[in-house]
């Protein structure tokens, strides 16, 4: 496998699992709740985020640094709409 | 800050990335639905983790091939119980 053929499998990678989000955060807005989804799993999450962030900016690595700049967004807005929709519930 | 400290921040984060869903799935298999969390958003990430997969084999990285290893199975059983659960009710 050539170089150029990893470099893929790596932004492929950082590019699914970046996405991934997209749709459940989609869909916590669109059907107004997110009850199933673990909050713990998103704190922890959000803050191993935050770790690949300093991670990639302290190595220089602008794939890592992107998307996980747009994974912590995409995250933090799902956590706030679990949190916003749980508490119009109640 | 010293390399020690930017290996530091590199293996919190992906411990932490890694171990934030085994709440999610302890979730789910407690109460027995995953309803709110997206079908496209597990099989994408899945997709994704496994690109991570072949990419940290493909360039000999150990921590991320363990770490998604961890992820993808984690993963996977969270997609196997929603589905199995989602059947259940009908």
């Amino acid at each position: 496998m050539t170089s150029v053929n990893i470099e893929f499998f790596g932004y492929f990678a950082a590019i699914l699992t970046t996405a991934a989000f997209l749709p459940q955060l989609i869909k916590t807005l669109k059907t107004k709740k997110a009850e199933d989804v673990s909050l713990i799993t998103l704190i922890m999450f959000i803050f191993g985020v935050c770790s690949w962030i300093i991670y990639g900016y302290k190595i220089s690595s602008s794939p890592i640094l992107i998307a996980n700049i747009i994974t912590f967004i995409l995250n933090l807005f799902i956590l706030i709409s679990k949190i916003y929709y749980s508490k119009n519930i109640r």
